[in-house]
């Protein structure tokens, strides 16, 4: 791909070292953006898994992001085809039939990984200093689960799971129960249940990042494709949530778990017992978190609770900035960022590339 | 409010009929004092039901209180001794031993209604014009449901129901379970699908119908006996609710019920569906409501939210001041009200009784 | 056998009181009419409940075989017009829209208790010696349900529950629940888990009681309008089993209850711990039978195991000798209902009926 | 190992290759013997998961199994250490605390498969022909379900599954289930509703497969190391059958499965459709068979319903004689088998083996 990518040549050390478990989706293609874009970050895998879409659909859709985003040499693969008991349930209402309805995909020459996203998982964990790696799941927990199964030994290795999913006080896909919980409850009280720590970021959190006019206009106004990509994301997003839920501006969830990781000062939490409920008529799959008294000392769970808006939608322009437009060689500079996200978006369409 | 009729031989027109079922408890006992002492409130009957203690002690302690407070004229009766389905539980760490554990009970010449309580409740509301009667249960809801299935017409005959029990974000019992609901979820899912309008007045509500020190002052200023035994009753509360549940002042739950019904604008309310979980390991008796959307039409159920912190105890204290000292003959007058009310309490010594 | 006391005015002593509880439903009429014609049974009420089909349409049935049957001097009583917990769920592929299909219904004169079948059960067991009265159910466990609770001491008062319901190891409704117990599980929870002897008489057992051809014909032979409209339900009953279930000859299975009221012998039975299913997805509503041990000595529970055929039969055939043309004013003889047993029937030619 | 092994040898065209997954256990340790020794089938490998105990004890327990057949060419490997959702149990008071109580285990030299189980299936399954292979799960399926997740065309490339476990009639570690289904319900449940074939052979077949004591003088007769370290095996089997459940002689499960690949006339089956109960309170695991109609042209599921004793045991018998003596270079020959098969075992003592 372009010689010139300003991104992922970054020295690793200091940076916070993340795979990305998704099924793009068009929150989950912000999420990717963000992590690629963002210069704390470094994106060891990217796997897929059923949930929005079909395996099949998501995992292009991956493919065709990371090639809008100009990602090379980290490895893409895809992993569960279906939940692990329950059947599959994907969201066409929300996400289209195409799983990323709204703008054009280009064909992607990365090649997948010819690993199982689970050993991908385990291999990259294990590979790793323990203690280094965060899992950040934007989807059913399908394969993370699998992976805490196959191979216990990740479970203390890894440094922590943010995961966007659930809802202590929100459901979405039932009325206390979120999408990515709810199409693999097992999975989820896997992973909930496994001593490592898990930060759900969940709708309470991912209701307050709304992709407001104000914010679509600024990334609009970067003016590169993977900018464009975005509003078209956001545009046919805006329209859908509006359509089936009632949303004046469609929640981008994912990307908060990614930015949690970036700085977690965006996102305040809270500790707090969590546990995924499997046998409830009204509540399967809700994520139930007991504020009755303070977390006890070894409680590994916590629950986003307040978002910094501003924050995080600058995170988002500036990773968009950084990225540049890979598929013409260009890339903005770090002033140019910094122009955008103080409104100075003017100054971008005279942008030099570095 | 009329001057002249401070007590229950009042006139009934205009006034809300209700029949106050409940397991006394402290809170309970609140609740039909004020329901008693309000000029707003035409107390029907009064029903028992296990739940803070054995249907044996709370009919005792309800005796008791009727005592306490004169009411005559008022048929008590006995209702379920156990749940429909699950087997007993009491909550003697919040109520005590007896149920009603602080204040020293005297005996009562109240004569049990010789009906068991499901009876007397189908009677009374048959006996009543329809849309008259409003159900005021402020403990497990087996009567009620047993009520409603013994003789169905009762459904559409009595205008709400006005429940103390649940929480739609609050559990105390569970992490998301409230106590006189966990106890007979069977029950609670019987009333909240019958069709008659429910409100559900949960701990999202009466967590904030705290007795604060200053409540409590104002309450110890009237000086009759009925006054002395609430603060007995709050002191007492006060330290089971720090020590089972941390709460710094304890939320006195049952008389916001009746409160609601005497004044609708105390509590602010919304409509929204409401279900039992039957089923959950996590989640049993969770009064699961969704907010997802603006409620149906048709929808039946409605949860309270805001409290006026003042208004309500103003009601309470304004009751204890009606009630008087029955048992040697005082009542007090409605300057007396008045003054207790705006913080007058010093003419309260001076005050004379009617 | 005493020869000269056809019907109801027998002496009650050493007769066994039952209360039936049906919804007929073409076997509970052959129950009842078993019920009524046996010289060993004193049928203290007969209460109704919905099942087959709704309360209305199974009370009129009951009162329509109570004329047919000639009975006099029982009371009956409506009860539940709804399970507990769950939606109604009726029959109508097994007994047709009326509850009762095949048989013309006469008009009935019996005249319905005013009571609720539920307080009739009570009063009913209440008002006879302790030990004395078995409750023969033989629909959803509704009404006893509701009994037990609103009376608890008709628990250890009633002498025994025979039952018509369950199965354990055969299903009618799912592949593992019945009938009368899946429609109402609650209620046959609460039935179950009260400590009075409860004698199961399930499908293991009733699917031994076919209809068969000789069976039919030896009714017919009878040649009296109750037999006649016996023979009238089996045919209609012949071709709902066939074609719902794919039955050769339909089961009966209400009369076995009272069969193993009126002599053990006929039905063999083994003590075993029993409970209901209330969760499952598949098991919801199953008679949970454990074998693996010895049943512990204070084992309340046991099931129907094995059926004398013949003798069941015979005891069904005499009843309705028993019982006569009660329209018409005739009644058989003991001798002819030895004839028929034993299979002259020609005799009854000559007995000059109708 | 020993130079002149008499079995891995054959050739394998005709022979049904197997992959024996399991967690000896005592009857475990009798199907590897049996599928090792049975000229008939072809085994592939050998894979273990916690059940009977924990991942390591059953694995070390396989491996000794394997020294003591003379297994060679066949790879071990050791698979899942937990259920999918629930946590482990293991059943020491069958096993004993190191799984496979009562002979001394020799040290064994066969090395672990560096694969995780899951991925040997996988790979086996992957490497044959499609139709070819048959899955033997003779322990809890976890790892089987793993597999069918991770790698899900083995559903159609797989023959069968001959599994032991469930009962549908019948349950060992709750009234109406199975240890090795009722251990990880969620995997019987994925390992039920893929499509392949699955043959239950439950415990209604198994405790038709009594331990008899003629059954284990003939085995002791054989003489040899193998067949003393099975009737030492059946010894405390013995002993553990009595006091946990009564059982007069120990029922030997996991061989019955082995012996169906064998010799499918050995076991009767029927095809029934068969579900996994994952929500019941008294039922959780059951192996719900619906036998209320003939089972559909696409049921894909049978239980073994009737066991051939005699073909069964003399099964086994024959391979512990071709297995012979491994450790010290012995091997039966065709004439011991048939003579030991049929009760002529003086001549074993001439068979000179130790």
């Amino acid at each position: 791909m372009e010689p010139t990518a300003p991104s992922p040549d970054r020295q690793s050390s200091g940076r916070k070292k993340i795979i990305l478990d998704c099924d793009p989706g068009h929150d989950d293609a912000v999420a990717l953006l963000l992590a690629h874009g963002n210069p704390d970050i470094d994106l060891l895998a990217v796997t897929t898994v059923v949930g929005n879409q079909t395996l099949e659909k998501v995992t292009r859709n991956a493919l065709a992001v990371g090639t809008i985003a100009g990602i090379t040499g980290v490895p893409f693969a895809a992993g569960c085809g279906r939940p692990l008991v329950r059947s599959i349930e994907t969201a066409p209402d929300i996400h289209g039939d195409s799983g990323m309805d709204g703008p054009e995909l280009p064909p992607s020459d990365i090649d997948l990984d010819p690993r199982h996203a689970v050993d991908l998982i385990i291999d990259t964990v294990m590979a790793h200093e323990p203690g280094t790696v965060t899992l950040v799941p934007t989807a059913g927990l399908t394969n993370i689960a699998l992976a805490a199964r196959k191979e216990p030994r990740i479970v203390e290795r890894v440094k922590e799971v943010v995961l966007m999913g659930g809802g202590y006080h929100v459901g979405n896909w039932s009325a206390v129960a979120e999408f990515n919980i709810i199409i693999d409850p097992e999975a989820a009280h896997i992973v909930f249940n496994e001593k490592w720590p898990v930060v759900m970021v969940g709708l309470d959190l991912t209701h307050q990042a709304l992709a407001t006019p104000d914010v679509v206009e600024k990334i609009a106004a970067i003016g590169t494709r993977p900018a464009k990509f975005v509003t078209e994301l956001m545009d046919f997003f805006a329209h859908t949530y509006k359509d089936a839920q009632g949303f004046d501006h469609p929640p981008v969830h994912d990307p908060c778990a990614v930015a949690y990781v970036i700085d977690p000062s965006i996102v305040t939490t809270r500790k707090v017992p969590v546990d995924i409920e499997l046998q409830g008529t009204l509540t399967l799959g809700m994520t139930v978190a007991d504020f009755r008294a303070p977390a006890p000392a070894d409680c590994h769970t916590s629950v986003a609770v307040d978002l910094d808006h501003e924050k995080f939608w600058n995170l988002v322009t500036e990773a968009l900035v950084t990225i540049g437009d890979p598929l013409t060689g260009d890339a903005r500079t770090t002033q140019d960022t910094a122009d955008v996200v103080h409104g100075q978006s003017a100054s971008l369409t005279a942008g030099g590339v570095k």
